[in-house]
């Protein structure tokens, strides 16, 4: 048993974390850290875990000495105070965004600030098992990648690392609405969000940058909110080298993703959810991915799909902090996700 | 044309209220008020009125004398700036609740403060047509009553002036998310509101005092919210008097309503829509009422439907404007809803 | 290891029965049979099972014999066939409505049709823990209750059974579309069924009478369906016995559940959550129940929520199951839950 | 007046046709043919018509010689008895896919299936006023086109005439499920298509040959289901020519557009809704659009919303009536939409 703290954990991607790790046989929650709520029980801001934990919420002060941390604050407050974190823990595990780009001066173009710590950049090892997995077994300090850019990753990895596609891809991204955190304002309020189609970055999304980097070519995103709360799904755009057809496309993918535990090529032919569907992944740890190929146009589709708050963070963080452990890598992550949801 | 002002302009109920008004021909909108975006543009708000007005909003004192006030403020707003309104105004329209009750005591029993105007109350004609059509006519102050009271006072009325049922019915109102208000905070956000069964008074609703008042019996009502931005429905249980049955019932309800233009009486044996349901309703001012009767039991179920912002808010209030004026009651309100929506 | 069939395996129900039982670590499922889709595979109809199982769909004739079958069919399919389930298995549970009442004359009055198989009635205990647990250690034949029968049950049992209300109550029920069966019509088209409040059963429905079976008392039951594909909530409407107030009645509920796996009492005083909501079930197998007490009135109001296809159906089943092998009583059932979802 | 027939009236198109038509001052509805319910109510099928009308449904064989036939049948029928059609009224507004190719080839490669009636193609004028405006003022024979075409060709429109784009775009999209009939199977049931992000065509969907077609580039559209039941929004990527920046966009959608009664250019620096949105379209014939543009890249991305049985379906031909007619061209269809909804 290792003894972790989850900082953030009020928020919803903390409480994911806390619900997979307080389920977790090998891990004991000393601390759920949250400013709003100190002293107050973990399970009156998460219902889902009454009866599961009589936790209560803790100051970030009142943390002491444990095995692993968890950041899953505001983006800015983890490259502010991450040596306090890495003085506290052997691992830190950072869900914010702050150290997922490796590049001071790209991250300054993408989040309008200048880096607070570039020094540490360097150190942390990307939280994407399928391309970094042999680093993470080592790795004591991981940033987890954005949600969308998971998806998007993952949606072209096999074929960009193989040179199958030309180095240059369209991605369009939708997103539930447990993305904006949960002290979003007035913009997502029920009334104004629901049955929404809501392009909230034609340009620019910083997930973008993520998939750049992680892909190796130029990725363009454009992010829309449409009605979830849960999910999202990534459809990239790509064109194929030429002599490249389906059956290299559905060879790269079998072959990349065969030992994955949590990658799913999805191939039928028919029925409703013959393409990477979100609906059907609620809680469950799997990105779901298919594609479809025009040959005689070249171009190639494919869709990724996946739980913005499992997959998509706190169930990738999991599976990171599995690897890193050397414990099954599923571990804690069986559930499957239902059908009809 | 008459000339009036929309207080609390930016709101759900007064957007709801720009819109009908900017689109009724014998009505100019002179100032659309609102303490938290003066000088911006109305359409920058409420979008759907984009090419409809050009109209900015303003402060409350920028407001000239003109011929109606439609007050759509939170609630105690009113009832302590009233004397303003009606100085300025010849007839008030308010959509608050602060003016529903003719009881102080039961104003402060249900809205937990005493009345700041308790000798205006008397004054108020409660703006429900199908009650108090006559008196309409001639008022000056008129208050429009709550979204779920409208359904419940109009689900029963025919059946409890004339005694066809027991003094005494238990209510059961749903409601979408747009009854919040567009300032509703956490709670409202669209990853807990989505989706929702959430019973947020399963006792003391202050709906409950005024259909107690409108129909003359013991009303007790639980509200819930479900997943819905506008739709209300009531869904009552009374016992009906020996001797009363299904005829009675049907007739009742065919001979109070049959010359209302906006209460439709449902009577399908069969279908999908056999019994009221809110979303045929989007954006139409229309009630629709139908029941069931089981009469071995003496049980009588009825079951009221409209658009909360509609018959339930601003649509009743410009149908009573209609009354007051002499103008046909329909006018400005013909839109007729969606299907499928 | 026991080895399980599922018969009507393609359903909505079946679908869980099978996610249940594939990750039960007591039980092989040997026949998913299905009449529509005998030789296709389970994860391309229930597609959140990809790699969980490479299992095909059977006829029921492919069935060899096993220890225990599970009976998802439509309606009526059960009570004709029951002889040859129980030729084949040691345990039967049935999950339809078929044994769900003893008397044949109600079974008629609520199902319209004679029963087939009368002299039946009595063998199948109730599948309902909470009440019928000595029973179902060793029962063979078992009767899943309905969906909203579990949770209106479950809302009253400690009260009626200590006498503490009036042996009469109002149950106003509320479904997700899943309750409808994947093969359901017209009516159930997301165009329709989108957004809805609809009210399907002002009278009547089936599950009253199992409701006025358990708690011995006269139930009158409303049946909606609201926008949600899993979730029931049962808000209950009763009238306290003189002298019995709130602190009964909280007293009643913490006796009675407190050594239940899967009830949890809630009773926050404030916050989203303080009252049950199934958006914090899907998946789950808990029933939430809570209350609210008109001491003044001597009304109280009771709410239950659950996820249809778990608590309120295959869950149920599975935690039957388990009971009657002596098996730790939350086995293969111990999912949390989503917040938010 | 003139008298009209809907042929396909129990759709959903086909009922948006009637609210429209029935509600228009210059329009008398003759026929609602449906095949399915001769001799049944139209509100037994359209309930938002309740009180609006008391038509029945009738066969196509009781259509009389009338003003205008509007088809709104499934693909198929209306090629091969256009001539029936032709025959019995002086103008024939066709919303179904038959006659929206003008190349036969074109037509077998995206509907999988010989012309019927090819000598008839180049005889129809296409539906969309703000191309062929001066054409539809003297066409007997209207196609209007689909949803997502009229989206993805208003999205580009003024840039592909003048030329500042590169003559290919790829577009994204994403629509509601009314799109899909009222007759559609089990993938549209509310438990399969709630929340869906399904990808239904990742190539090769009908609309991308009609956007082809009208803006005279190479059009590859990738289209999806999203939660809502109204609602098309199509997303535009292409590339800038050289030289071309935001501001030469700006100014071609305004003059393009500046006129035009159903165009709006949304080009607001914040707030919600800044991009268009469909679901403030609810119920109006407007087609929002809007754009961004990354001119370091040369990155140009266009979006465009509409109600698809409206812009996308019943309102566009009721719009291309008036034009024929001789009307204002927004006669019938002055609703603006709601906020919220």
């Amino acid at each position: 048993m290792i003894r972790v703290a989850v900082v953030g954990a009020a928020g919803d991607i903390g409480g994911e974390l806390l619900r997979l790790l307080i389920g977790h046989p090998e891990v004991e929650v000393a601390h759920a850290v949250s400013s709003r709520f100190p002293g107050k029980r973990v399970d009156g801001v998460h219902p889902n875990l009454r009866s599961a934990t009589d936790l209560l919420f803790s100051t970030a002060d009142e943390v002491e000495e444990c095995d692993v941390v968890f950041l899953a604050t505001p983006h800015r407050a983890a490259m502010t105070q991450m040596e306090r974190w890495t003085g506290q823990a052997k691992q830190v595990f950072d869900l914010t965004g702050d150290f997922r780009l490796d590049d001071p001066e790209v991250f300054r173009r993408y989040y309008g600030t200048e880096h607070a710590a570039p020094h540490l950049l360097g150190d942390f090892v990307p939280g994407i098992p399928e391309l970094y997995r042999d680093r993470l077994r080592t790795a004591d300090l991981v940033s987890v990648p954005g949600c969308m850019a998971v998806a998007g990753v993952l949606a072209l990895h096999p074929l960009a690392v193989e040179s199958l596609i030309e180095p240059r891809a369209q991605f369009d991204a939708r997103t539930g609405s447990s993305g904006s955190g949960a002290t979003a304002g007035e913009a997502n309020l029920h009334a104004e969000r629901s049955g929404a189609m809501r392009v909230f970055a034609p340009t620019g999304h910083r997930h973008e940058a993520e998939i750049s980097r992680h892909l190796g070519i130029s990725a363009a995103m454009t992010a829309t909110g449409v009605e979830a709360v849960r999910g999202v799904q990534t459809v990239c755009h790509a064109t194929l080298r030429p002599g490249v057809g389906k059956s290299e496309v559905r060879r790269a993918f079998r072959e990349h993703y065969r030992d994955e535990p949590f990658v799913r090529v999805v191939a039928h032919q028919r029925g409703t959810f013959r393409y990477p569907e979100p609906k059907i992944l609620l809680g469950s740890n799997f990105c779901d991915v298919g594609f479809a190929v025009d040959e005689e146009a070249g171009r190639l589709v494919t869709i990724a799909a996946l739980d913005n708050l499992m997959k998509g963070g706190a169930g990738n963080a999991v599976q990171c902090l599995n690897i890193r452990m050397g414990w099954p890598e599923n571990l804690g992550l069986s559930f499957p996700g239902l059908h009809p949801a």
